[in-house]
């Protein structure tokens, strides 16, 4: 695989995905498999040191990767499977795709089988598992590897939107002055903060706009910032069987790796956008995973109605 | 059903499950059913007022139910799966069964088909789901809704315990001052703290050295203490694919529930068990499910090596 054909590391472009297949005489779904190794080479897992890698083709002919992500210090429920992190980067980089082609290094948890539940037809989505004892190893449905599921439908109106579709939760931010503890960030970066505030603030309600949180009505969203001052920002996507749901940390962290971002440490000033006494709150829980990686970054909540 | 038959709202001993079935002319896996609406009765679900309900046969005579559990104010993941709860209150009251049969009121998510993994043997344990369109549901082994798992095997040795199986996990508790923010409780318990303190303790001890850690090898435990200082002991039980694992300050809330605990805010103290700068870290996350849950709650915490 040449490696200057892709947009980055965890993205190819759908001309580059058609000719890297048509050079080796395979379909773009036929490539796939043989791009798992790449996948998980993306994985950061420091717990397990299991490495697990997703490659998926959308409907628009691009190929997206995943790899599983592990916190160290944390309780496991932190952890970003490889399936998830590869949902995320196709959400990240929407447009309204579907995912009709997966491939995966490992057979799916139980939590990811879940997790996909909240793709619309996701039961079509042709998956391959790339460790299995067969030496060509076929595409299946999704719907083989989770038969009879919970899912979205068995809650849900059949129009509301799912992961991946359009979502427009109204919100807006109360009147109120940016929450801080101390006014200032301590790590040094208040000038930076300063001059990206407002694009923190609009990101991370933009996300959380985006977010898709059906079941809790409580929608939120994360924008980090960068020490170059690069924002990132990340939806909170929920599941119908509430554990597997992603956080906007999480969603944020994703979109950090995707874009290139080196180590968690370059993270330095983060923005949640979450509703006042929500049934579901991410403040404190995101204060902990973003001390646990960066501990110089600085969290600011901004409520909304 | 008469109630007064049962040892507890969440277990039917052996004699009274034969004698109930008995009495309807049914065997008592057939009995199982009838009792899952009993099972929903149990769950605490503020957030989705979903209620979900799991019935249990265990191979010593035993039925064991369990609900879904959910604490509004914090991210879904910490939500208790009515299956969780059945295998939680199974490993309390443990002696080694396994779980012959199960009826549960809705299609268990894939969160809960994964971690069900943890029991050996599981592919082969009958499952018949209450709310399905035909009249007389059918068992059918778990493996025909999860087929092709990820699990325990594809990761651990064939002999070292699952969930169920004895665990011994040799810690040891270091020399230390029993760490503590301000040296006694400000909630006016200190007199029946200082009374239970060994007795919390030791069970917290004890609940780590049963826990089931074998993927992170960082086992935890976690006792709970009433405002009568009735003490209850939770292990931390964790899962080949990580997230569905049950954190130990969840297995005691579960405790807490099946000994007829009332509300969560009668628990007063707690004491956590685990290893120092360990990879998976319970401390934080505890605290805040406490906190969330019961703010008058103090946790301390034991370090151990
Ligand atoms: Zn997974
Ligand atoms: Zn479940």
């Amino acid at each position: 695989m040449m490696m200057n054909e892709q947009i980055s590391n965890y993205i190819i472009s759908a001309s580059d995905a058609e000719s890297m297949a048509e050079s080796k005489g395979l379909t773009v779904p036929q490539l796939l498999p043989s791009l798992v190794k790449s996948a998980q080479r993306l994985a950061r897992p420091p717990i397990s040191n299991f490495r697990v890698g997703a490659v998926g083709l959308a409907s628009d002919g691009r190929i997206f990767f995943g790899g599983n992500i592990e916190f160290p210090g944390l309780p496991l429920h932190h952890s970003i499977h490889a399936e998830q992190f590869l949902i995320t980067n196709l959400a990240i980089h929407g447009g309204g795709p579907k995912l009709l082609y997966m491939a995966v290094s490992a057979a799916p948890c139980g939590h990811c089988r879940q997790f996909l539940q909240e793709l619309r037809g996701v039961s079509d989505t042709q998956i391959v598992i790339t460790d299995q004892p067969q030496e060509n190893p076929n595409y299946n449905p999704v719907s083989s590897i989770l038969p009879n599921p919970f899912g979205p439908l068995d809650l849900l109106d059949q129009e509301m939107p799912l992961i991946l579709e359009k979502h427009d939760n109204q919100l807006t931010i109360k009147d109120q002055p940016f929450i801080s503890e101390n006014g200032n960030l301590s790590n040094g970066y208040t000038e930076l903060l300063e001059k990206n505030e407002e694009k923190l603030k609009n990101k991370a309600l933009e996300a959380a706009r985006g977010s898709h949180a059906p079941y809790s009505r409580c929608p939120s969203g994360v924008a980090l910032m960068d020490c170059e001052g690069n924002v990132y920002k990340g939806s909170y996507m929920e599941s119908a069987a509430y554990n597997p749901s992603m956080m906007p940390v999480q969603a944020a962290l994703v979109a950090y790796m995707v874009s290139g971002g080196g180590g968690y440490e370059r993270i330095v000033a983060a923005v949640m956008v979450e509703k006042e006494a929500a049934m579901v709150r991410q403040e404190d829980t995101a204060r902990l995973l973003l001390n646990n990686v960066s501990p110089k970054c600085e969290l600011r909540v901004v409520l909304c109605i």
